[in-house]
């Protein structure tokens, strides 16, 4: 089975230019070694809230979500979709890597629907996923493409909707899973799960159903982290083979497993 | 040889929602019918000048066309390949076209240069096309995927750049007339190329060089439309079997030849 890297960078990469440009030849560097089988999955960063907030578009939050209204997801298009996927494609094709970025409405790539309201609150524009394109996706990946993915799908019926792009990542990694050896890599602010959430040196290698169990019960793990671990299990249980947690800054390292907490299923 | 039809759409189509809509769904059912061999050009329109003046940011002119400086390219490629790229694609696919929507960038499929600066004026970041990558293009046609064009290619060095979409569809469309049977499509206000300009019903059907010499020295062609039947004639001389001029209202009569104006080599 083909190895294949889902490859999930968030707004602390992004919204860095320098940083986002040492990342990105480091992962040119593994697409070209590992002949293609990455999929990149890129968050949105604070630009598209600049945007608003130049636009004078107010932000509705509840309980510190943003709430997709109507303007706010033409901002969100253009910035994620435009700006930010766009850039990233061209910095991977300087390095030497065939990127080609795409939404989920892109040859029918990731298939949404709106996010149904509940207890009262109505999410606006934010898609919940039904499907992932595994053929469009091996059709990119067999020719040894990189592809890039925006936090938008569609719902088609002719709707974008801004997706969070954890759940992008998540989804991909499941469905590539049937016909790949698929690796899930997220990355964050920190070096990997941590067993003193203010001592980055502090990294737990290793995660399987037993030692979660532990360190859950020992209450040795950061709350915050427990909704991201309950999903690496469910990505492991949906067929992905290993879920890494790490540094962007340490790419080479995630996927060659000494970096990170690699969080496996045995 | 597999019948391809590259169709251009300008900003009079783009800026109107119910004109965009009904071209779309017009355009879904050209698609299917000709089992995906249609390639779709998008221009601008006047989103990213509503943008600019949103934000603040001057725009420069010179001679009439706009100097794309760092911040109107950073507009360009938020509108023209975020927000109305990602658009059509989403209303294609409701209406069943499997379209996927694209940058130069995007799998290195337009590679254009930063436009050299003449008599003293610097262009900013304008694209002069190099190389139209049609093995990307027959990879995603062979998959009976429609192809829509945003006007905003990439110079491999990590650079986009702002590009007219006449010239991405012309250019387009000599690339692949190697390996198709191409027609080229331009829609604009009028119906086809106009003995009268100010009356739409004086359509000329057809133009071949020598009626092009006699209504050229009987100066019956409005001044306006010479460059562009020029251009005409070059993709002809490149290997384009038709070039079709006429509304983008009435696309299947164009593409069935009892509309527009059609330009041919013989």
């Amino acid at each position: 089975m083909k190895k294949i890297y889902v490859i999930k960078i968030g707004g602390n990469i992004i919204d860095d230019e320098q940083k986002l440009s040492v990342f990105l030849s480091a992962f040119a560097t593994q697409s070209i070694a590992n002949e293609g089988g990455l999929v990149l999955v890129h968050g949105g960063g604070k630009l598209a809230t600049r945007m608003a907030e130049k636009m004078g578009i107010e932000q509705q939050m509840v309980d510190g979500r943003r709430i997709t209204d109507a303007e706010t997801l033409k901002i969100v298009t253009m910035v994620y979709a435009g700006y930010i996927n766009k850039n990233i494609v061209a910095q991977l094709q300087a390095n030497g890597c065939n990127a080609i970025g795409l939404t989920g409405a892109d040859g029918n790539a990731i298939e949404a629907h709106k996010r149904i309201a509940k207890s009262g609150v109505n999410y606006g524009f934010a898609g919940d996923i039904d499907d992932v394109n595994t053929r469009l996706l091996r059709v990119l990946l067999d020719q040894q493409m990189t592809v890039v993915l925006a936090p938008v799908t569609h719902d088609k019926k002719g709707q974008l909707l801004n997706t969070n792009a954890d759940t992008i990542a998540q989804e991909t990694a499941k469905a590539l899973s049937a016909e790949y050896d698929v690796s899930l890599i997220y990355t964050f602010e920190k070096s990997g799960v941590l067993l003193n959430a203010d001592d980055d040196t502090t990294v737990i290698n290793s995660i399987n159903p037993s030692s979660y169990l532990e360190l859950k019960t020992q209450q040795k793990i950061f709350a915050g982290m427990i909704p991201k671990l309950d999903n690496a299990f469910a990505a492991l249980h949906s067929g992905v083979k290993k879920v890494i947690i790490g540094k962007a800054e340490q790419l080479e390292q995630l996927i060659s497993g000494v970096s990170g907490t690699t969080i496996i299923d045995e």
